[in-house]
């Protein structure tokens, strides 16, 4: 059945398919040491203008996220995200598993504001009775957000303000990060992201690959033994050339980048489709997640004949549901769900 | 340069890397409900002869090891384990990192036995300070070892009766199963295995994947929320397919035993020609590790022109070193190996 | 200088040092094997009226909690809890550093409401994403609350019904339970709180103890190996002697009841005193915990000559602060403060 | 019954009770902020001759183990412990607990040899796969140690010199320290074990308190944070002053040592008259744990009369026992205990 219910519905790009065919007779030292995670590793820093980086590649967005945040904090410490952010919400609580208080700030449309994470630094430092609290150790966005929006150069270089001021690292989950920078919406560039985060991923698993997320420490960044931290999390592959084949692929003339905005473009037929048709949209997003408002009866008879993600209820009547496109959409999918919106309506 | 360092050294079987191009653009629900995980999970469950075992692909070794442990164990809860079990060495603490002991058993051949296991039981609860202890909570094994030797079924059997004795789950990792079970000297099978284990996994990794355990537990025997375990260590893959699609290749006219017995085939004809010339081995291994006793001075000049793995010092002047052959190994490499042996001594 | 500070500020009640006086030269066995520990254990029970209850000692607060929660969750599981508990809030995430997520719900004057928490776990089983969340194990509730207020019998048995039908553990944190039991506002007696919770601690720090929480399992109720989930949190006094002797004394004649009693005694002559001036009340506390609004300079004027707890601030120009009272307020203190009050005013 | 169990069978030495008498009415500030505790500071830094020493109050042994060792190992760090060391053998999986591998070595008389910690440190820095094992963070030794015995100056000094070389912190728990300091045995000062351990603590629990051990980072070495740690581990009294009145009582005139002097010498009238008697000795300890080995019909007739503790079997028909003297041992009872041998023997 035609699925827009997420963007990891298919295999991989049929490059990094190939690719992994070729390479896969050649034999390579195990656990990442292997000459196709090098070859990667200098274009994604390269990519980010951060020839300095420290990159390493982790499966998965979970995965990624507990690993990076495990590794930036104490002991004591917990991570500030907004209260809509995948570690607070869709990760069966691993990074409590792993120690740490995630500690919430609100969200507007997914996303957190400088000034919200400047006061709880500001209040906590304030209460005399902080050190019986769990200390603000690290700050984690996502971006693209869970709602498909944007943070501005502005928004970001805002938070980064306060992270300096509070000495905290900023850490950006990029799990749809392709989909965020060649957005229309987007004035945020990868190179800006290297500069103004202290680290974030390239998400390739919704981006074209099997599977895999590119970590990006800037300026030498990464703590100290996180190969170990990997290990230790049972994150680390014996065949890391799995993933230094896919990103050495993504980061081969420009793949990631155009793939990517293939994905934005099917949105916005997708978008202009829906508008068209009287659709009203959940929230204004400007990248491959579409969040719109559907009459329970009509989504039911749509869920007969097309996959998507239902997000909540909206009221009594109607629901929010989510569509994504993703690099492997073809138009005529898009046109083909239009028509059997037509058809339903 | 020709490897014997591991079995991890090239990519993919061809009949997995074509799989996974050819069910690519096929649309599949993420989080392993795809169709290609149902499937195989059934052919394993029948290779199994275990038509109601739970099946999870989980993506590598360490990380089957912590998630298996972890929710097979209460908090006071430790494993036990021979002293030179992977997750007692090479897996960064990642056991005592989810809050669990490693409690070692002495290895004879990397395998413990169970009269060992009986006393450290009896021992443990005649002691009357044990609940200061933590509590032996589980049993792991590995099969084959990490020296590649084999449990007997007999062995199996007595380590099963302990288990049954003192009410303990007994787990076997199988990172390397195939090649244990296709080796000579095996009395064990697969079915063998599942009836005799709580849980146990098939290793691909090592046997012709890119990545991907096949975790059994027979019975219906997985602990509640087990998915959910999963999720909690960031072992979930959002393109479950990946392992789906290449566990149902390996399951598929018997690809995944006949790779693993072409592998024990050329071991063994390493083996054959390193007698030939008089080359010591460590300990008598029936699978795909062999284990030599090398002259320093020769294994410096053989380290030049050929990988394999240094395991440790014999004496003052001579080493002990792994040699690996795999699924992948052409018996025409084997050849080259033992020229380069001849030239050199 | 005088305190109201909290209700920690003086050693123990002398009937509790004499005790520990009279008793310290009997030879006992450790750990708590020690007859005043048993002697303390059935007066407990009888009090609860609930003579098959299990029932340990711990040192305090904070660590009952953790202690407690860790035992009643399975590895996947949080437990929900008022977004005020003090499990969420001032324990340095000593929950989460046990690997649970805190699950906050909406705080009513520090209570947690039965509707909303039945809502959090039907949406919890409604979202088909759930088994990708952290499950709710267990329901904590504090009695009296962070803010001195007090649950209702009906209120406590709206709670109980709710966690019957989702077969979840009702924990109440009684630290200052007696406080609780005693107070003109309250309608609920210990049998009451034994017969609806599945675990509960009633607080001996903060009534008349020099240190010490009895942790109470009604019905037999407490989890498998508890005392090695003690040992394992470095909760596990050597002389547990020192706990036992003390809630002996406690639970003898009534001391615990009738110290509490006089604490919400000299709270009411606090209170009338400030009502008589005019004070302004936060919220309406029913216990020893009064919570007023002051201006700032006034506030400041009074540090001076008085302690008390900065609650946080109320507007501009005022600030909450808390005033306690406990089983050690002498009455003439009482009238001590309002004479500076009077003074400063 | 007469009891040489342990050095924990009675409440506290009549002073530390009279100061909580005479202290208790005095209101405090909580969590040890008060001045007791700070008076107490000041003395146990003067004893140790380290004027900038770090000095915080815990309850007991396991619960300073946990916490100290949790504190100075970064997450994918173990501590190094002989294999007898308590936290590896009778602490319930405490360290483990917090996600840290306790690394064995060979133990003699209790004790870690300086040689065997270099060789474990040059061959795990040697592995070229030790990035996939769990770093040696701190080296862990017990002082006397388990087995009563000690370290001579020479030894420790030899144990720094290591960890000097490998930047390993040195950590001696010192939960009976009075009794070594006090030996005839020991050639080791409290300013020595300031000089070249990174932390230690002194223990009260067994030396004459109702609990508290006195934590003590010399060249104010504490590690960030350590009493969010504290707190986060549910380690922190409401009540600090329980802890500062009666470490602040040991030290004044000299109390812990001439308490701790009167053990050993009663420990020498038990070990002349055993010896007097024939009795066999499990090995030679100069401090207030006496090991001797009984004949197992004896051992039981004896057990009928008086307490002590089974340590283990020595052969088919004898075992070890543990007789312990205290600071509260008297010698008539010591003769008590000769006389029911002389009776039974």
């Amino acid at each position: 059945m035609l699925s827009f219910e997420n963007d990891y519905s298919e295999g991989a790009h049929p490059a990094l398919l190939r690719a992994l065919a070729e390479t896969s007779p050649i034999q390579q030292p195990g656990y990442g040491e292997d000459a196709f995670c090098q070859s990667a590793k200098e274009k994604i820093r390269a990519a980010c203008e951060s020839l300095d980086a420290d990159v390493f590649f982790l499966v998965g967005g979970t995965q990624a996220n507990q690993v990076i945040i495990d590794a930036l904090l104490s002991g004591v410490e917990g991570v500030v995200s907004a209260v809509t952010g995948h570690v607070n919400c869709h990760e069966a609580g691993a990074i409590e598993y792993t120690g740490h208080k995630v500690i919430p700030l609100p969200q507007y449309a997914g996303k957190m504001r400088a000034a919200d994470l400047d006061a709880l630094l500001r209040d906590f430092y304030a209460d005399p009775s902080h050190s019986h609290m769990a200390y603000p150790g690290a700050v984690y966005i996502s971006h693209p957000t869970e709602y498909g929006t944007l943070y501005t150069l502005d928004e970001l270089k805002a938070l980064r303000a306060v992270c300096d001021a509070w000495k905290l690292p900023l850490f950006l989950d990029g799990a749809r990060l392709g989909y965020g920078l060649m957005s229309d919406g987007s004035d945020v560039t990868l190179p800006d992201i290297a500069r103004l985060c202290d680290v974030f991923y390239i998400g390739g698993t919704k981006v074209g690959a099997l599977c895999g997320e590119a970590v990006v420490f800037p300026r030498h960044g990464a703590p100290a033994r996180f190969d170990t931290h990997i290990k230790q999390h049972g994150a680390m592959l014996a065949k890391g050339r799995l993933l230094g084949v896919q990103f050495n692929a993504l980061f081969t003339d420009g793949l990631y980048f155009s793939i990517s905005r293939h994905a934005i473009e099917m949105a916005g037929v997708l978008k202009r489709g829906l508008l068209e048709r009287g659709c009203r949209f959940f929230l204004d997003s400007p990248t491959n997640q579409q969040f719109v408002i559907l009459d329970n009866g009509f989504m039911e008879r749509l869920a007969a004949e097309a996959r998507f993600s239902f997000w909540g209820p909206y009221d009594a009547s109607h629901s929010v549901v989510r569509l994504a496109t993703s690099w492997a959409t073809a138009e005529a999918q898009v046109r083909a769900f239009l028509d059997i919106w037509d058809r339903l309506a």
